[in-house]
């Protein structure tokens, strides 16, 4: 590469300052240090991205920045975390200077809004690979997990389904007549973390869709011992997505379309009266393992990526 | 891929039982979940590593796994902690399942070694690229920072130089008559974890060496704002390093390649009585920047990648 490692950091990401009283030790020795406050547990998740997998060769790369950053501060709202701090690591197999300035641009306002430290890294030369760590603070005890639906719990999920999935189909030729709201939630999702704060003490099991409703949703049922119910009338979807499953029949995108990156979470009918924020209804746990769609008047089990009807 | 990511993790890597009171939640879920002991702060770095850029295609998938935790556990050691939780994010180019198992067997046992559990990550498909995040405890205000090295202080380093760096010429042909113990240190580097602890409340300064000893001693440097003479006499040379020397002229290989993972720290002569495990003083700190060589009575300046003569 014609600048070094060091100087990439240096240049293109350490112009935010430390945001975070966890953040006792940044980016420029061979580790970061973070401190606790007391009582408080670290939730730490990675995810990875990788050209002509996850992204399209050539995409915006403001718009990859954050992403990248969103879709990890989505497993930490999932989780009820507070995001308090990122490592980066980036494969590049050059060093494009336009690429890299926008790039940074998009990962740090992302980060800048949520008061995230970018606390160190490593840069390397290779296929364009993208890896983040996202680290936040939950009350000890509080975290929301996977396993913990209990039987009667109310399904919610925040903002609409499918219409990621929409944006994915219009850039591979779909024709929509209002293709913006689905390609901003493709391109430039907005991870629920005020949603995933509000909902500690409140919500028994919580995760984020990145892979369908019908797949993610599946992890806490079979996590949690149960299954559950879902009615199609209450699924809350936007006039672009009910448009493409009027044109195309295929009505089961919402469910299995990936990328959403909205939270799927279960609550207690009592304490469903504490939920503040818009979220919505959209299904009941029950014992019979499972999950099943009430659609046009009948029953149909659900697995993650296809459908059988129930009898 | 054929089979799942989940199911990766599933089958390769969850063999390992929790062995750390911080692992408050492991793999499974969106997070995991890291407590802390009191008084303590979490030491976190990351590194990457690339086929065909830090390793060649084909090389022993056992010894990869063992050396992608071994250089993150070695930024580890540089700052004092000790290692608790690694993070491993995945790009594999298929699902191969012999090299799985054994780069899984390589990972897990040095983990095994030191307690460190792997409570999550990520596996995509991908050009093989393989990053680890790795974290670590140290009392609150006992890391071992790269800015702190004063005036005066002794400089060390753990182990012999520039073996890896013999071991790496040797894989590229240069014939070599005991090739074993320069290969071991390339293939499957030890970090230096107990020394890295003992040196809490001892040395100033610590970094270890990936890319060289006057390029990481350069950090520390720079960072502390002094200079330092190094005594080439005192260099820590195995046999065959010292052969290789003689055979090549080359005599600057163990000062600048790369891959050696020993520790470089500095310690004020009155502390320097308390290190009580084997290591070797090389030069002192001095007031001058920049970095200097005492070799056959005469005293030259060291770049990071090259030499001048001094006067």
């Amino acid at each position: 590469m014609p600048i070094s490692e060091f100087a990439i950091i240096q240049r293109f990401f350490t112009r935010q300052t430390v945001k975070n009283p966890s953040t006792r030790l940044s980016i420029g020795d061979d580790c970061a240090l973070l401190s606790l406050p007391e009582g408080y547990e670290l939730a730490v998740s990675t995810d990875t991205m990788v050209e002509n997998v996850h992204f399209f060769a050539g995409t915006n790369p403001e718009q990859l920045g954050h992403k990248l950053l969103a879709v990890n501060l989505s497993d930490l709202a999932s989780m009820g975390a507070k995001p308090v701090s990122v490592m980066l690591a980036l494969t590049l197999p050059d060093v494009d200077e336009n690429w890299l300035t926008a790039f940074a641009k998009g990962f740090l306002s992302l980060a800048e809004r949520y008061s995230v430290d970018l606390i160190g890294g490593d840069t390397t030369s290779g296929p364009l690979t993208l890896t983040v760590q996202a680290m936040g603070l939950v009350p000890r005890g509080n975290a929301l997990m996977r396993s913990s639906a209990l039987l009667g719990d109310f399904i919610y999920v925040t903002g609409m389904l499918g219409d990621a999935g929409l944006g994915l189909k219009i850039i591979q030729g779909y024709h929509c007549a209002n293709p913006d709201s689905a390609l901003q939630r493709f391109n430039k999702p907005d991870p629920r973390v005020d949603a995933g704060l509000a909902l500690t003490g409140i919500a028994n099991a919580c995760i984020d869709i990145s892979d369908g409703l019908a797949g993610d949703l599946g992890h806490i049922l079979e996590q949690s011992n149960v299954g559950a119910c879902l009615d199609w009338d209450a699924l809350p979807l936007s006039g672009p997505v009910l448009d493409y499953i009027n044109d195309s029949g295929d009505w089961s995108m919402p469910l299995t379309a990936g990328d959403d990156y909205e939270l799927c979470f279960t609550v207690s009918p009592e304490k469903a009266l504490q939920l503040t924020f818009d979220c919505r209804k959209i299904g009941v746990i029950e014992a019979m393992p499972g999950l099943r769609l009430l659609r046009s008047g009948a029953i149909q089990t659900l697995k993650s990526k296809g459908y059988e009807h129930f009898s």
